[in-house]
């Protein structure tokens, strides 16, 4: 047996830990009286149109064709469909032969990362981050180079980015609309980061690879916008997933986008393809992959998720925590009033409220609380969060 | 970039490769002037009552509930009704909680693989085999040992089978009903072969792995029936798929299941966990996990392969080629009239007769000829193949 993989089974993801814990106490003192703040499962329906373009192949389409393999990086027109909406939306220049259908966001990424990536390799994370992330490159043999972010912004912290690169470096991972923290790279991070990875791409006369995971993209509040990174550094690889914007996290589907201008890129796109081989992971799921071209650009109904972040953010507030102002996701990250978030978080669940301690992220002192959530949770959970802030001596500002 | 993720994209599996000349030559010369034997993707449409769950889950559940992550392992009431199904058909003892359900049968395997082997690794597989098994093997760093199976029959060869384990073998992969030859374990066989597991078994003193892949376990015909393998043998893992008994290869849709009987089975479910973690596949695809309990047990219409099956066979014999008559699956193994196989292939092809050489099954001198196509293509394909029979002063028979 392998040990690692009966370790990484035996002991969940600290998240996927406390989604469970959730399940069994919802079914103990019921559903209503356990405030879930634990998962990022999109609380919006998928947009009816999405059920309406599935209920038409199913009513419309020959069933052979319909749920037969595709082509094994996806159905060629789908992959056309995608690019034309990229080339449109974000100038990406891309064509479908840049394109691989995935079974989502995962999928994506332990592709992209098996298909550039050799043992010894060294790849930086921007701390806090998924946590999956340190699973799916170790799993390669390659090696994590965690960086924090800046702690007020939760921009990247330059100088220890600078510092960060070897001459090992192979790849830098970026979520941007980010998990936990719902910070959006800004344009001027974007310029900043690329500069330092041209300076060390030079340095190592071969590429460094920009892997951008952006389940998140269409997610972003006020006036915030998300730099589509191939418009930037010419070596990047996009990990993408319907998952959050069209609400459908269960059903797997997303895709890697190679950029045009990438050293070499036929031969990545054939790593990519290689890599989704190797791993079992030949054609998408086909139903899902045929609902694309009529969904593409939509998004479930943001207005929950805005008015969902504005509620708890002012909630929190307003009880004396100190909430980061996050320009994207649905997850706001805030400070735990002791240093051991593990033990807030903890303190929290005593209140039937469930929050992840920041440390799974690889970073200490936050929570990461999910809003895609009912509005109604939102309303029945403050007087738990008051008498929380409470137990802390905090509250003074709603007083 | 990792070499080898690149060469395996750039050398497409042969099947993979003809299955595109296929589509590509259809659009040149029209679909009917081609005949494609060249893939196994079902030609019998999923049975009504898929559309009909379908439709009714679209229509009747909560999107949010029917597109949101399931547990990683699976829904545990879909999990619970398979393991139903299962102690109902085969007695085979299971509960929820040795059932992970997958992305498909690709998916089953790169998972089962990656939780039982470490590099160094020894499996056995029997040839010919599918030839992705070896792509899956040598992806975790083991190392695959090939035994010829016998050349009449396609059981083991039982001889060359002892002589291959050694202190190192970990696992026994085998496919029943067999893709490419069609061939079914008789319970005898599977007695011969569970006796040479049990003896190299003890000789270690730790265990030596059965994994069963059954794709096309309810594919069989005649009185064949396939045995099921936790029945006699404990350290079993059972790899399946919904791909062809349900006619929906594309939707990627399986699982793995334990023997309950396994050595440290909660550990080995661990690492089942573990891998499909680690390879980025928690949560198979959830509207098709929720379609499974009213579907269990049904198969989509097999008397059209089981027409094609006789159709073709007799087809085939009357041009004076050697079939070996297959008890499963929708493949006939046909023996090439020349040594070199991929040379027989390549004339066929120019006859526009799409088979698969055996070679890639790491066993020479036949082609696979799938029969999951329209009766219709069978009957037009005739005067090819007589063709095909003639060019190498065949056809004796048919005079």
């Amino acid at each position: 047996m392998n040990e690692k993989m009966r370790e990484l089974g035996a002991r969940r993801s600290a998240i996927r830990e406390l989604f469970e814990y959730g399940k069994r106490r919802k079914a103990e003192i019921g559903e209503e009286n356990v405030f879930d703040f634990s998962i990022g499962n999109p609380s919006v329906p998928a947009p009816e149109q999405v059920r309406q373009t599935l209920l038409r192949l199913l009513t419309e389409k020959d069933p052979v064709a319909l749920h037969g393999y595709t082509s094994a990086q996806g159905d060629p027109t789908v992959r056309g469909a995608i690019a034309d909406y990229l080339n449109r939306t974000y100038e990406a220049g891309v064509d479908a032969d840049l394109i691989y259908l995935t079974a989502g966001a995962a999928a994506s990424l332990t592709i992209s990362l098996s298909a550039l990536l050799n043992p010894g390799d060294e790849v930086i994370l921007l701390a806090p981050f998924f946590p999956e992330y340190r699973v799916f490159v170790e799993r390669t043999g390659a090696k994590v180079v965690s960086v924090p972010a800046d702690p007020e912004t939760f921009q990247p912290d330059f100088a220890a980015l600078e510092a960060a690169f070897t001459e090992k470096t192979r790849v830098l991972l970026v979520n941007s609309p980010n998990n936990p923290t719902g910070a959006v790279l800004t344009e001027e991070s974007v310029k900043k980061m690329v500069r330092l990875l041209e300076i060390n791409r030079r340095k190592q006369g071969s590429p460094i690879w920009l892997i951008s995971d952006e389940p998140y993209r269409e997610l972003v509040w006020g006036d915030a916008k998300a730099p589509y990174l191939t418009q930037y550094y010419a070596d990047t690889v996009i990990c993408y997933s319907f998952s959050k914007s069209l609400s459908l996290p269960g059903e797997r589907i997303g895709y890697v986008l190679v950029s045009p201008r990438a050293e070499n890129v036929s031969d990545v796109y054939a790593a990519i393809c290689g890599a989704g081989r190797a791993l079992g992971f030949v054609c998408a799921p086909s139903l899902f992959q045929y609902m694309i071209p009529d969904c593409l650009g939509l998004t479930s109904d943001l207005s929950v998720y805005r008015a969902n972040r504005a509620l708890l953010a002012d909630g929190l507030r307003g009880c004396g925590f100190r909430v980061v102002s996050p320009d994207g996701a649905f997850y706001l990250f805030v400070e735990s009033p002791e240093p051991d978030a593990g033990a807030f978080a903890e303190r929290a669940k005593g209140l039937e409220l469930l929050v992840v301690p920041s440390d799974s992220f690889g970073c200490g002192g936050f929570v990461r609380v999910s809003y895609c959530v009912s509005t109604d949770q939102i309303n029945r959970s403050m007087p738990a969060f008051r008498k929380l802030a409470e137990s802390y001596g905090l509250c003074n500002r709603s007083n």
